[in-house]
Parts: C-alpha cells; structure tokens; sequence
C-alpha cells in the first residue's frame, strides 16, 4: 500500500478544482514583484488583491537597504539556534525595538510567525493546564495546542459570553488556564471584541494572549493592533506577532511583562531547535518597524482602501464580511461558483486567495480579498469593477445591500 | 497561581548553571561575525567552533551578493504562504535546483529546516501508519510525530537490527511503516549505518526517510550524503534537509522521486501555514548551493580540520566520540565541571556550545565542538591546546586514548 493513499480523497478534489481552469489555485507563481501592488503572473502583469503586505513594506526601499547593508556586513545566516552560536547582536537589537514599542519588558523573536505561536502557546500552557481556543483559531494556535500537553477547549468565535461560561465550569480546579484570541481572523477579517475578552479575563484570573498578526501595523493609534484600539493593552499578558505581514519580511515574536518569559528561552522547543533569522531578514524588519511607528498615515491609507474595496464589493452585489477591514472576502455558495470566479479574476488580471471548506468558517468557499496602504483608489476601483463584471458573467450579482 | 510555576525547578538549574561563571551559556551573543571562524564575543575576538556553518558559506561573498541582488530586484519578503501569495519564481527555481542537484523528481522547500521535518513526518505518516523513529532523534523529528497521528515506535540509536525486529511485530498490521534516520546525529557527530538501514527497509517494504541536514554538503563524493556515501541513495525515499548547516542561511526541504510528495504540499499544515522565505534569502541559498556543487575541496578541507580536531582532543586525553565529523563532543562527567569548562574556554577566546542532560545521549554533559571547512590548521591546534590548557586547569585530563 503507497504511504499516499490516504491522500487519494485529496487528489480527487484537487482534480475537481484544477478541471474548472487547468490552473491550481494553490499553485500560483508570482514570476517576479513588480511593485507592492502588482506582480507578473503568467507573463501578464496582475494587480495583487491577495497577499499579507498591509503597508506594501516588503518593496521598502528602506527596508531592502538595510537588508543589502547587513547581508554585506554579517553574512546570510546564523547556522544556529538562538541558545546556541544563532543570537547576533541585531537579534537584541530587534527584541529590544519590539518590546519598547509595544512598551512590554521581555520580546522573544522567533523564525517564523508559525513557530512563534507553536512556541508560546505550547510551552506556556503544560499539562496540568487548559488552553481556550477561539473556535476559528489558526492552524499555528491549533498546532501549538497539539504540540503542547494542556487540555484544550474551544469556545463559539468572537463569543466572550461563551469563553465566561466555559471558564466558570473551571472554577476551583488546579492549573492555569490560558485564553487564546486573534486581533483579526485572516479569513474573514473579522475583528475580535477585544474589550469584552479582557473582561472575562479580569472576572476569571486567566491568562490572556493575542495573536496580533493581521492587527499590528493596522489598528491602534500607534499600531500596536486592536488591543491599544480597545484601550485594553493591560489585560493581554502575551502579545504574539509575525513579521510576515505589515513588516513584510519574515518572523515571528512574542512580547510580555511577564519576566518568565525568558525561561520560555529554554523550554519552548520551536524556538531552542531551530536556526534563527539571517542578519539581513532582522536588519529588514528593524527598517521596517520604523516605518510603521513614524508613517501613521500608511495605516490611515490602508482604512481608506479597506472602506473602499469592502464598499465597492458590496455595491457590486457580493456578499462580504460584516466589516471594512483589511482582509474583505467575498462569500459564495458552491465549490464550483468559486473556483471559476477565482480563475475569471486571474485571467483579468487580478489575483485574490481562494479558500475552500473545510478551511473557511461555516463551509463557504471565500474570494479571500486583502488591500494595502500602497494600492492607489484607482486600483481599489479597478479590482471591484473586475469583481463585478465577473460577478455578472456568472450571473452571481445579488441586489446591491443597503447599508 | 502564575502560569510560570511549572518552571520553577528549570529556573533554579538554571541559576546553577550561570553561578558557576555568572554567564547564561543559553544566551550568547555573538555581536557580530567578523569571518566565518571569528566572531565578537563580550567584546572580544572569539575563535568560533561551535556552529553548524561546515563550508563557512554564510560568509561566502556570492551568496552575500546575490542576497543583495534579490533584495533589490524582489524585495524582503512575500508576506504570504507557498499555497497563496508565497511562491515567486525563485522558489521554484530553488526547488528545481535542489531536485536537481539530489537528481530527484520532486523538491518542496519549507520556510525552516525544523518545519522541514514537521511538516513532510506529521503528513507522510497519518493515524493507521507506523512511525518508526531512533531514540536519539532531533527534536523536530519528535514534534513532527506529535503533530502527526501516527503511532511512534523507538528503537535503540543507530541500531539496524533492534528496527528490524520492531518491524516484524508489525507484520500484516494495515499502515505504512515509515522510517526516520539522520545522516549525521547533531549531538555526538555520530554517522548512521545507513546501507544497514536501506536494508532493513528493502527486507520489510518498509519507507524511509533520511534527515541529511548534518551531512549533505558534508558526505558524499558530490556531498549528498551519507546515502551518497553508502551508495544506497536508491533505498531512500524522502531526504529532508535544511540550509542553515553546510548551505549557510535558513529554511529546509524535502526530495523525492515519489510523485505523491506534491499532494503533501495541499496537506502539510508547517507547509501551508506559514509564510514562505523572502527572496533574498532564496537567492543566497542557490549561490551557497552552486558553491557546494563547485567547490568539493571545501567537503575536504573539512573532513581534514575535524580529523585534526578529533585526534587533537583525543591526545590531549579528552574523551570524544569515536568517529572524526564536522561534530566533535567532548564528553563530561558532571554538568558543573562542563559549565566551567565552557566557561574558561569562552574566557580563553574559543566558543562551543554547551550540551546539558537531558537533551544529551546518555545523559552527559556534553562540549559540542564543530569545524568548517574555513578553519585554518593553524585555528584547529589553538582550539586544541585550549580545551589542553583547560583541562589541566581542572584537574580532568585523563591518559591519552592510543588508537
């Protein structure tokens, strides 16, 4: 028996996807980036309506001069990991500018977003502990929870009163019990009410850790995601953030008052077994890091075209999340409706994310749309005007909904 | 109760461990390198022997220029995922190189080496499968068969035939039975009897993977491996590896003849949910990977440096493991003569790293010591009558081994 033949299911649905227009979906190659916004893509140049670049830095020229600068002064790797030879004094460096701006003590830098949740979450909730998991969670928060030994329990998304109630049935039993909450969810770019998690914290004694990654950058006065937004960055015991997105290089962190999170140094198995970022992915992020606290107005750019897209789509008839955020999927009803819908885009020169069940909320199959600061209002216009006449070839428009 | 309690005992080894030379030996930094073999430590020049960089290509000009070239041709980083925005031109080019250069069909690369093996063991071997895995495996190994659902079976270390016997308990059980071995075991240098192995997996139709990431650029007349080496590169289905070993930067991946392996990319949750390498560090990988494939005198120039290294030690009456690799341990007895080991060496300008139970085989305390392929003869002899001078300080040279 092949060791693949449990994937023959998979196989099976992939050819289904791929029939509809003999492209795979999951197989994009973005040939070269021509700018923040756009990319070629099989041979054509395509507006790029699909990626994490929030505030277009990965095209920094800040950013690209202080990884030119580092490459040349440090080399292009570690080779180790961060308690081994792998900690360089730009390592702190970084640590040091994460945790001042977030205004936290302690910031562990990680090599990956992924590993940054896999290494918080399992190490900081043990065995004798509970983990509560927002049902929508990431996979990067749901592999942290396997990797680690604490009893996991989901509660409803975004529903703080369910998290209460699953808590309260806690009461008297041993063991710290760990909340776990995305600033915004990437599928629907939903945005989660903190204030009323910070609530249930203060009520219960748990601990509360939020994922920023989609948030930092964007929300908040200063950008330090919807924590500072709600103004309750007191109650969040753990900050968890990548790189990969606003930052727009890679990594990933995580930042507390907590002095115990420097033990998490020795025990945290995705961060000790693993070799840490080159010298010129962290000089990268330190550029872009500075960008984001001294160019508020990216942010400001980047709601104007969130507003604008989320608008735009709705007028077009297109079912969308409930909020302007930087993350506006489009919701559809069939497999089928989406993967030609996702394909018409591409071939007219737009390219959004396909997301299919099981991996959505609820089953639907998403146009999963994401803008940034550096999209001009022209290509926000474009791209929903593609979206619509698309929408209409496929018969697909519903009446526009009135807001 | 503080969420950090659990760490309490960890705390205190700990504070044993740094009241021995006030150093946190877990939290070195090297301020910057200076070359591949020196680095600036606490201020000083600091003979580096305890890094994975064996071809000293973290240093090597071409992969620092087209770094650069990458930065400012493509930007930091691609903010996305391999399965959506992530995958540029350069990513393919690497995995067509790399499949090349293992002369394979299939390539995936994978944003660490750690998510390497996360992400090919936890979806190669699902929940009616067999994992069969040796007792000292990396603990990527071990976090990959966590987040996997596969049954874990251990055999003794390196021992061929203990596998086989495990492996007939399992006859006529359903499931794939797959194998995991490494090349070279990171913390003892030792190699894997790796034709006794294919072997095994021949007699029993058994799968096997091997995790080359100490050996490829290493071993091997074209430094594939030690199944290059053994001449049995045939027998092993999936090699996986890493770049921040002898290739100099960061990542991993994984070949394979086997076709299936592309369904892997649509399954492996450390593959799909994670953000992939930025561009420049694709590109300086490719350079290291040219330089591996061009420059064979590097593979010996290394092997001379850790056979001087290994018989050195080995005179100065330090116990090593038996065989001369890029890894050379020195084995120790108790963990307080190790940390003041460690220490005076650092003092005396020479860093290795510091291995303590129970992360070691055998639980004991471990220097690990590497070579490069860079060390000059002249580096290896002051590394040796260091570790000499040291050991006469603390009273533990024993007599000479005479081989």
């Amino acid at each position: 028996m092949s060791i693949f033949s449990k994937y023959e299911g998979l196989s099976r649905s992939l050819s289904t996807v791929t029939a509809e227009g003999g492209r795979n979906p999951f197989d994009v190659v973005i040939e070269r980036p021509i700018s923040s916004t756009v990319g070629l893509i099989e041979g054509r140049e395509t507006l790029l309506f699909g990626t994490n670049n929030y505030l277009g830095l990965s095209q920094s020229p800040a950013a690209i001069e202080a990884a030119v600068e580092a490459a040349r002064k440090y080399g292009v790797g570690t080779t180790g990991s961060r308690i081994a030879n792998g900690t360089q004094g730009l390592h702190r460096q970084l640590e040091a500018r994460l945790a001042a701006f977030f205004r936290r003590r302690h910031c562990m830098v990680f090599s990956t977003g992924y590993q940054a949740n896999l290494g918080t979450i399992s190490a900081l909730a043990g065995k004798d502990d509970y983990l509560l998991l927002d049902a929508d969670s990431h996979a990067s928060i749901y592999d942290g929870s396997r990797l680690g030994h604490a009893q996991v329990i989901r509660f409803r998304h975004n529903d703080a009163d369910d998290l209460r109630k699953r808590l309260r049935r806690l009461d008297g039993t041993p063991g710290a019990k760990l909340i776990v909450v995305e600033g915004i969810y990437s599928m629907m770019g939903d945005v989660v009410p903190m204030a009323e998690f910070a609530q249930v914290k203060r009520e219960t004694g748990a601990w509360l850790l939020a994922d920023e990654a989609h948030s930092v950058g964007v929300m908040g006065e200063h950008g330090r995601g919807v924590a500072e937004a709600d103004g309750v960055e007191d109650d969040i015991d753990f900050v968890v953030g990548t790189f990969s997105k606003s930052l727009g290089t890679v990594g990933g962190y995580c930042v507390s008052n907590h002095d115990g999170l420097n033990l998490i140094r020795l025990c945290s198995r995705p961060y000790m077994f693993t070799a840490s970022l080159p010298p010129e992915v962290i000089a990268a992020t330190m550029a872009a890091l500075d960008e984001l606290e001294n160019r508020p107005e990216l942010r400001h750019q980047l709601m104007d075209n969130a507003r604008r897209l989320h608008a735009g789509l709705n007028a077009a008839g297109l079912r969308t999340g409930p909020q302007a955020s930087p993350v506006v999927s489009v919701i559809l009803d069939d497999v089928e409706q989406a993967v030609a819908f996702w394909n018409r885009l591409l071939d007219l020169g737009v390219y959004v994310n396909l997301s299919l069940p099981p991996a959505t909320p609820d089953q639907h199959p998403l146009l999963r749309t994401s803008v940034m600061a550096t999209h001009t209002p022209e290509q926000v216009d474009q791209a929903v005007s593609v979206f619509a006449a698309v929408a209409g070839e496929l018969g697909i428009n519903r009446a526009p909904v009135s807001a």
